[in-house]
C-alpha cells in the first residue's frame, strides 16, 4: 500500500528500527571500534595485511569486545545476539578482521565452549577470549568440503597408551583454507574419524596443539601456507598435516561423544549422522554471522555507490547549465534501488533470524532447557538459508556497485575493490551456496524430519516414499498480520488486485513456494517410478527444480520478515517509506522472476508489463530517498575509507565555479574573444 | 537441427575453425610467448607486477611481435587484424601485460599512426615500436570519462610564440585512470580543447613529453599515481596535471584538423563533433581488442574450471564405490554449458568483427581508399556492442567459475582470482558498457545517421522526429543462408516449429530486436508528445527500453555470426557439435529473456517450459564433450598457472587407492577388526 511519500524522511528514525534489538552494541561499536589498525590498508603486502589484522584482534580482545557470546562465569555475556551483531559490525570496519575474530572466537572459540566439557572451559577458555590461545578450527579437508562427514583425517584410539593417534593418510586429506592456522594459531579443533577397538564412530572434534610457545610447530604436525588469496588476505589460512600425531584421551570433545580408558565409546546420540550435524548444529552462530556480515559489506558498498552517484554528473541535457548526475538516470536508478530495497528485506530477515538463534541456544546452553528438535531444525535451514540469499546480493550488488563506480570503482582507494574481493569467498565458505540450497530443499521435502546438514536417503528411492504428503507452508513473522493480508484476497479478481496490495504480493510468494514445492515433490515421486532410471539420476533430473523450490522458500520469510518490520515501526514517515522499500523490494523480485509467474498462470501479459511500470514508478518515488536510505544505515564516516566521498563533491563545484567563470568571460587565462566562444563545446 | 551427436570429436578440427583468419598468428604466440616474466607471479606486490610488466613489454618489443598493426615502411606489417589477434593471445598470458602492450602499440602508437602526420611517424614510430619511447595516451579526466567531448583540459594557441599553452584547470580535469603514466612514460598523447584566436574547436590531441630521458617529469607536468586497484596491478596507471606547459605547434596531431602559423584553424571535416568521432573512430581497434581480450580470460577461467570438474568429486551416489565427479550434476552443468555455449557465439562474432575492422581499415589506411561512412559506423557500432557483450560475459562467467571451483577457486595459485580481478574493469574502460549499450541504439533509432560515440541530438525533440521511419534489419553475416532458414517458416503453425529449427531460433531474435527497436521509437514519439514533459524525462522515461533495443540487437548479431562459422565448418563432427552448442546458445539466450517473448506472445506457457527441458536435454547431451569444447581453445597448458590442474587429479587417484585398501582390509595403518568396520562412514 503506498500513498505519496512525504517529501522527505528523517533518517534517525529510520536507523532506530534497522538497528533492532541489540541496538546497543552496535552504538557501541560505532563509537569505539576506531583503532587504526581496524581499517584496511591500501596496497598493503600479505604479509602486512597479516601483521595488521594480528595486531587488530589484539587489540579487540583487550577491548573486551569479543566475549558476548560466552558464558559468564569466564567473562563473557551469554549473549549469542549480541555476538553475531557485534561480528556484523566488525564486518563493516575490515572484513578480514571480522573473518580472524569469527575464527577465533566463534568457530575455535565456539567449538570449545559448545563442544567441550568443563574441564576443557576451564583449561583453555579465558585463554581463547584474551587471544593469548590463538587457535584454528580444521575441519575442511583439500579433498572435502562440501561433504564434511567424508573426511580422510583419522584418530585412532590405543588403550595401551591412552592416547589417540591423528593421522592424514594422504594429500586429499589435508586440512586446508584453516583460518588463524598459518601464522598465528597455537591450537587447533581437528575434526577427524574416530576409530577405537576397530570400529569407525564417525567425525569427532579433537584439541590439538599445533605450535608450541615459540611459535614451531609440535612434532608431527606440519604446516602450510594456502598462499596468497583473491582477498581476505589479512586472514593467514594454511595447511595442516599429521604425521601419527599423538592426542591425550582428554583432549577429545566430548560432549556429544565420549570414549572410555578402556576405549569403550558412548553416546547418548545413538545414530552417528545425526550425532555429528547435532554438533554442527551448535555452531550454527557462525553461519548466521557470515550472512549478516556479508550484508554489512553490501550496505557499505551502496553506501558508496549512492552517495557518489548523487553528486557524480556526466552528459548535459540540452539547455541545461550543468551536467545531469548519474542518480537521475532510470537505469542507474535501476541498478540501485532495487538493490537497495533487498538489501533492507535481508536486514529484516538476519534481524529476525539472529533473534531466534539467540532465544534457541539462550534457552539450551545458557538455561539448560531440552532442544527442541523442530525449531532447531527451522533455525540451521533458516540460517543456511539466509546465508545463501545474503552472500549471492553481497557479489551481485557490490560488482554492481563497482561499475555504477565507473574508473573510481576499480582504484583500492575507494574501497570497493576490498569489498568485492573479501565478500567473493562468502558464498563458498560456512557452506557452498548450492549445496546448502539442495539442504534446505531438503527440509522441506522432508518436513525437516532429519538433522539439517545431512543428505541422508538422498539419492535413495525410500527418500522419495517417505517425503511429506501435505505441503503446509508455515510462516515465521507477523503470521497474524500476514494472514489477515492473505485472507484479504479470496473472492476478488485475481487480475484486478493491485499490485501495490501486500496481500497479493505475499500470496504470488506463497504460491510459488507451494507450487515449486509440490512439483518437485510430483517429480521425484514420477521419477522413482520411471523405468531404467538410476537412483542419482532420479534425483539429479529434478536438480534444478529442488533449488527452485529453497529459493522461493527463501523469498518468503524474506518478505515475511520485512513485512513484519514494517509492522514493528512507530514513526509514521519511517512506515510509509519503509512500506515503499517493501513494495519495490516484493515488485523486483516478482519481476525478476516474471516468467515463472507467467508460466504458472498468475500473471497475464498485460499484468506482466504494469508490472515493469509499477516497478518503475515505485524507483521514481523513491529516488529522492536515496541517501535517507543509507544513511539509515548508520555507517560512521571514519569506517568508509573511500576517497571519492570526500573528494568528489568539491571538484563538481571547482568545475561548476570555472565553468561560470568561463560563460561569463571572467577569470584568468581568458584569451581574446567573446564569451561565448570559450565555452566547452556546448551540450548536444 | 540436432541428431544424436558422435561419442567423441576430434578437437583439433574444432581449434582449427576457431583459430580463424589468423590462425598464424596464434599459432605462433602459443609456440614462443614463453617467457618468465610473461605470467602472473602470485602474491607479487605492485611494484613488482609493475617491474615484471615493463621487462615482460621491452621482451615484446625486442620479439618483434608488436608491430602487426603498423605501417610496412616502418617495419610493421599493416595487418589490422594480426594487430588485434595478437593482442588476444596475449590476454591468455597476463592481462597486465596485454593492458600494457594495448596502451604502448595500440592506444599511444595507434593514434600517432592513424591522427599524426607523415612527419610525425618519421619522428617517432619506431621509438614507439622498440619501446624505447613509452607513452600514453592521455584522454580520460577525474570529471569525464564517458562525455570525452566534455575533457576540461584546453591546449590554447598563441601565434606570438607559436606555441601551445596546455593547461589542467581545476582537479577535474586532472587526466587519470592513463596507463603506463605513473612510472613507464616519457610522452603522452594528450586530448585537449583546442583554443585558437578566441574560439575553441573541440577536442585534439598533441604529443607532449612528460618524462625527460632521466625520467624526471617535464616543466609543469605533475605525474601522480592512481595507486594500487582491484587487479592489473602490473599497469602503472597514474595522473597527468599541466600547469601551462608549452607544446610547440608541430606537435599537434594534425591528420584531421590544422593550426596555421598565424593561428587560423582549418579542417575538412566542418562539424565538430563529427570531426571528434571521426579522430576516435579510427581507435575502434583498440574497442575490438578489449572485447577478444575479456573472452580470451573467460576461455581461460572456463578451462580451468571445467577440467576441475571433471575429477573433482563430492557427495556419493548411493550404492556407487566413489563420489560423484562434480561435472555430472545438473545444476553444475547448467552453470557452464550454456557459459561454455555463449563464449562460443561470442568467439565467432568477434571474429568477424575483426575481420570486417581489418578490412575497412586496410582499405582506408593502408590503400588510401574513402572512408565508407555506413561502413565505417556500423564497424564501430558492432565493435562497442561486441564489447559490451564480451566483457559483461567475462565478469558473470569468471565469477561463476570462481565459484564452481569452492575455495580453490579463491586462492592466487589457482588463476581465478586474476582473471576476475583483472578483468572487471573491462566493462569500464574502452567506454562505460551502459553508455555503450546508449550509443548502439541510437545508432539504431536513426539509421546511423550521426557519427558513432555521439550523443548530439539525444534528449532534444528535435532528434526523436528525425528518427528512422521503417524499422529494416539488416543481415550482417551469411546472409543467403539466414534468409533461407527464416523463410522456411511463414505459414506454418508457430506453436509447432520444433524449437532446435535453426530458422525459429533467428525469427525469435530478429522479432525481438525488431519489436524493441519499434517499440522505443514509438515510446520516444509519444512522450514527445507528451504535455508537461521535460526533454530530459521523455528520453529517461525509455532508458530501459532503449539498452534492451540495443542488447537484443547485440544478441542477434552475435547468432547470426554463430551461425555463419557453423556452415563454414567442413568437418562433419565438428559441424555437428558446433551445430548443437549453437542450439544450446540460442536457446539459452531465449530462456533467460523467457517472460519478453511470453510477454509478446512469442511463447505460449507450455512452450515456455518445453524451452526448459530442451535447453537440458541439450546440455545432457554436451556433457560428454565438455572437455573437447575447452581443448579446442588451444590454450597451451605452460599459459594456465593453475596448480588444481596439475595436482587434483592425483590426489583423487591416491585417495581412492587408500580407499580400497581400507574396504580389503589391507594397507599400513589397519586396526583390529573386521575390513567393513573401518570404511569410512558409508556413503548415505
Amino acid at each position: 500500500m503506498t500513498t505519496s511519500l512525504p517529501a522527505s524522511v528523517d533518517p534517525t528514525a529510520l536507523q532506530e528500527i534497522l538497528d533492532g534489538r541489540w541496538a546497543h552494541v552496535r552504538r557501541d561499536a560505532r563509537e569505539n571500534l576506531r583503532d587504526p589498525d581496524f581499517l584496511p590498508v591500501y596496497g598493503e603486502a600479505m604479509q602486512e595485511a597479516r601483521d595488521r589484522v594480528t595486531r587488530a584482534a589484539a587489540t579487540l580482545a583487550r577491548s573486551g569486545r569479543v566475549g558476548f557470546g560466552f558464558p559468564k562465569e569466564y567473562g563473557g555475556e551469554d549473549d549469542a545476539g549480541g555476538s553475531v551483531t557485534s561480528v556484523e559490525m566488525l564486518a563493516f570496519v575490515d572484513l578480514s578482521l571480522m573473518v580472524k575474530a569469527g575464527v577465533q572466537w566463534g568457530l575455535f572459540g565456539g567449538a570449545l565452549q559448545l563442544l567441550g566439557s568443563k574441564r576443557q572451559h576451564d583449561a583453555y577458555l579465558r585463554d581463547v577470549m584474551s587471544f593469548d590461545l590463538p587457535g584454528c578450527f580444521a575441519m575442511t579437508e583439500t579433498g572435502h568440503g562440501s561433504d564434511v562427514q567424508q573426511l580422510r583425517t583419522t584418530c585412532t584410539y590405543d588403550p595401551e597408551t591412552q592416547c589417540f593417534d591423528l593421522h592424514t593418510p594422504h594429500q586429499a586429506a589435508r586440512k586446508d583454507y584453516i583460518g588463524n592456522a598459518a601464522k598465528d594459531g597455537r591450537m587447533a579443533v581437528v575434526f577427524a574419524q574416530l576409530i577405537s577397538r576397530g570400529k569407525n564412530h564417525g567425525v569427532h572434534a579433537w584439541l590439538v596443539p599445533i605450535r608450541d610457545e615459540n611459535g614451531n610447530p609440535m612434532p608431527g604436525v606440519t604446516i602450510g601456507d594456502a598462499g596468497p588469496k583473491a582477498g581476505l588476505n589479512g586472514v593467514d589460512n594454511g595447511r595442516l598435516t599429521f604425521d601419527h600425531v599423538t592426542v591425550p584421551r582428554d583432549m577429545l570433545l566430548d560432549r556429544y561423544g565420549q570414549v572410555a580408558e578402556d576405549g569403550t565409546y558412548t553416546s547418548t546420540i545413538e545414530n552417528e549422522t545425526r550425532r555429528f550435524f547435532t554438533m554442527l548444529g551448535t555452531l550454527v552462530r557462525g553461519r548466521v554471522s557470515v550472512g549478516g556480515s556479508a550484508s554489512s559489506a553490501t550496505k557499505l558498498a551502496l553506501d558508496i555507490a549512492v552517495r557518489y552517484g548523487d553528486v557524480r554528473r556526466q552528459f548535459a541535457a540540452p539547455g541545461e547549465e550543468r551536467e545531469i548526475v548519474i542518480n537521475d538516470y532510470l537505469v542507474h536508478q535501476r541498478k540501485l534501488l532495487p538493490a537497495l530495497a533487498t538489501t533492507y528485506a535481508l536486514h529484516f530477515a538476519q534481524e529476525e533470524l539472529v533473534s531466534t538463534m539467540h532465544d534457541v541456544q539462550t534457552a539450551v546452553h545458557v538455561h539448560g532447557q531440552e532442544i527442541d528438535e523442530h525449531a532447531q531444525r527451522e533455525l540451521e535451514s533458516r540460517a543456511a538459508g539466509l546465508k545463501v540469499a545474503q552472500t549471492w546480493h553481497a557479489t551481485r550488488t557490490i560488482q554492481l556497485c563497482r561499475e555504477a563506480c565507473g574508473g573510481a570503482g576499480y582504484l583500492q582507494e575507494n574501497r570497493l575493490p576490498h569489498l568485492r574481493a573479501d565478500t567473493d569467498v562468502f558464498t563458498t565458505f560456512e557452506g557452498d551456496n548450492t549445496v546448502l540450497l539442495q539442504l534446505v530443499a531438503k527440509g522441506l521435502l522432508t518436513g525437516y524430519r532429519d538433522a539439517f546438514g545431512s543428505l541422508e536417503g538422498w539419492g535413495k528411492v525410500g527418500f522419495i516414499a517417505d517425503m511429506v504428503r501435505e505441503t503446509v507452508l508455515e510462516r515465521t513473522a507477523a503470521r497474524a498480520l500476514i494472514a489477515r493480508l492473505v485472507d484479504a484476497l479470496p473472492g476478488r479478481d485475481e487480475d484486478d488486485i493491485p499490485m501495490l496490495e501486500r496481500g497479493w504480493q505475499l500470496k504470488m510468494f506463497e504460491f510459488r513456494e507451494k507450487h515449486a514445492l509440490e512439483g518437485a515433490i510430483r517429480r521425484l515421486r514420477k521419477n522413482s517410478t520411471t523405468e531404467g532410471m538410476a537412483p542419482f539420476d532420479m534425483f539429479n533430473d529434478v536438480q534444478d527444480h529442488v533449488l527452485k523450490t529453497a529459493q522461493s522458500h527463501i523469498d518468503r520469510i524474506v518478505l515475511e520478515a520485512f513485512v513484519a518490520g514494517v509492522d514493528r515501526t512507530t514513526d509514521p514517515a519511517a512506515k510509509q517509506l519503509l512500506d515503499t522499500v517493501c513494495d519495490l523490494y516484493a515488485l523486483s523480485t516478482i519481476e525478476a522472476d516474471k516468467a515463472w509467474f507467467m508460466e504458472h498462470g498468475q500473471l497475464t501479459a498485460a499484468r506482466a508489463k504494469l508490472l515493469t511500470g509499477t516497478v518503475n514508478q515505485l524507483i521514481k518515488q523513491l529516488r529522492p530517498h536515496i541517501i535517507t536510505l543509507v544513511d539509515a544505515f548508520g555507517i560512521p564516516a571514519e569506517w568508509k575509507a573511500a576517497r571519492i566521498l570526500e573528494e568528489e563533491a568539491d571538484r563538481q563545484e571547482a568545475m561548476a565555479a570555472r565553468d561560470a567563470e568561463l560563460k561569463a568571460g571572467v577569470g584568468e587565462g581568458t584569451p581574446e574573444g567573446t564569451a561565448t566562444d570559450l565555452e566547452v563545446a556546448p551540450a548536444q
